[in-house]
């Protein structure tokens, strides 16, 4: 446990040093601090460094990835909770990006946290890593972040309607979608870009692949259920907000009764293997 | 004229093979098309494709580079005309992109165009450039698209308040902001991404940078006098929209009469030495 604080302190300190408050843009350099440095577990950066750490990588090395993978991160909360996308007012017990500096600027946001994950992330090569490396690397975020990941995920999400049980299958297949490619891309391409700086081979980076698309589809799962089971206050945003508006979550689908067969599921799904 | 329209046609080519609608996530993908293949003078591309030429290298090397910087520009425009920006209901003689998908879609088409310009941008390796040249294009993309470029000019173009003709010259220099970010930092990384992928010499490189920018900021002066001495039809969008709208522009501070003397000022300046 103390091992995750201190990366989590890392990387914190890394996050914080990276949108310096002193360039001009003053008011896109705060609003991009204020989501970034909302808190957060830093799930995704842990597991840049954890896979980066495993295949016998430094943790400096892969600081700047680790801080760019998180950058795209905050970027996708800042756009999911806009007003026309899921509306929230609510994240990590704060009031959303929008609410505080504008839709306009929120946008605006968004694509700066994208630039500075990019610009980042190509600083690895200021610690040795190898400009093929570093370029598999951004390859890696680009698909992460557009139409095969988080964009495609995003807007599945939004055009999940309303649903009978019956559709039980079809529902199930959608969802899985939306998971892969709205929480799983990004968590695969933290640990798959840990491990390509952390100087992995092509069969540890695969692997690790592999392990991360899993744990982001848990993730998820987790996610649905807890929007359900825990109070706003628990969650830091709006609680049960996604059965109110119909949208397609594994607690819909399959009652949140059924969660345990989903995990099974997963474990014994080809995402494993 | 004619190795403008074929360099032009080549790039409407590559631009439409380049988001085929065969893929998944069909919406997406059509909203992409929409504004991507709309029309447009293709001005950065050419600009890619020349300096490319210029440096010795071939068309071929840079057409990927071209395609990854008009979908960034492609990316700007949706964002630009969105309701919490600009408000715009017309581009290019066609209603905008979010007046035909939603506003919800084309935030997530403007981030699928900026990840698909990265992956476009890092195919360059195939075509023989180094992973060390296809990477500080990356750099350069990213710092056009950021708080050093095109979001530093929209967020300032947002902030320009009405002003008085007192304040000429403040007003001047928070224009001259505003061009070099919005509209000249991507022609200047046009231009600079399409040296550094044609082979150039870091002297030639830079001379580009310098000359792109100028080319910039002339254009967004004309731009401006445009929007107040055309009519909607001939522009293909909203005429007058700025100058009603309060916006800082350059008929608004210097008058169109001035125009003149604007042109001079910017052959005078720092960016042509």
């Amino acid at each position: 446990m103390s091992y995750m604080i201190s990366k989590a302190t890392s990387v914190n300190k890394a996050l914080d040093e990276a949108v310096p408050l002193c360039e001009p843009v003053l008011k896109i350099r705060e609003a991009m601090r204020y989501t970034l440095l909302s808190g957060g577990k830093r799930v995704r950066p842990m597991l840049c460094l954890a896979a980066c750490e495993l295949v016998g990588g430094q943790d400096s090395t892969a600081m700047p990835a680790a801080c760019a993978v998180e950058m795209i991160h905050a970027s996708s909360l800042i756009q999911d909770d806009l007003p026309c996308m899921d509306d929230d007012s609510f994240r990590r017990g704060k009031p959303t990006n929008h609410k505080v500096f504008g839709e306009d600027i929120a946008v605006l946001t968004a694509d700066a946290l994208i630039a500075l994950a990019v610009k980042k992330l190509v600083t690895s090569t200021y610690f040795g890593v190898s400009p093929e490396r570093v370029l598999r690397a951004v390859l890696e975020m680009a698909k992460a972040v557009g139409t095969e990941g988080l964009v495609a995920g995003q807007a599945a999400d939004l055009a999940g309607e309303p649903m009978s049980l019956e559709e039980d299958k079809a529902g199930l297949e959608h969802l899985e979608f939306i998971h892969i490619h709205k929480t799983a891309a990004l968590l695969e391409a933290a640990a798959v870009i840990g491990a390509i700086i952390g100087g992995g081979s092509d069969e540890e980076i695969e692997r690790l692949r592999r392990y991360a698309r899993c744990i982001g589809l848990v993730f998820q799962v987790v996610d649905d259920v807890l929007d359900v089971t825990k109070s706003s206050e628990e969650l830091g945003k709006t609680a049960g907000k996604d059965l109110i508006a119909g949208k397609l979550t594994n607690p819909r689908v399959m009652g949140v009764e059924k969660r345990g067969n989903i995990f099974k599921g997963l474990i014994q799904t080809r995402w494993f293997r």
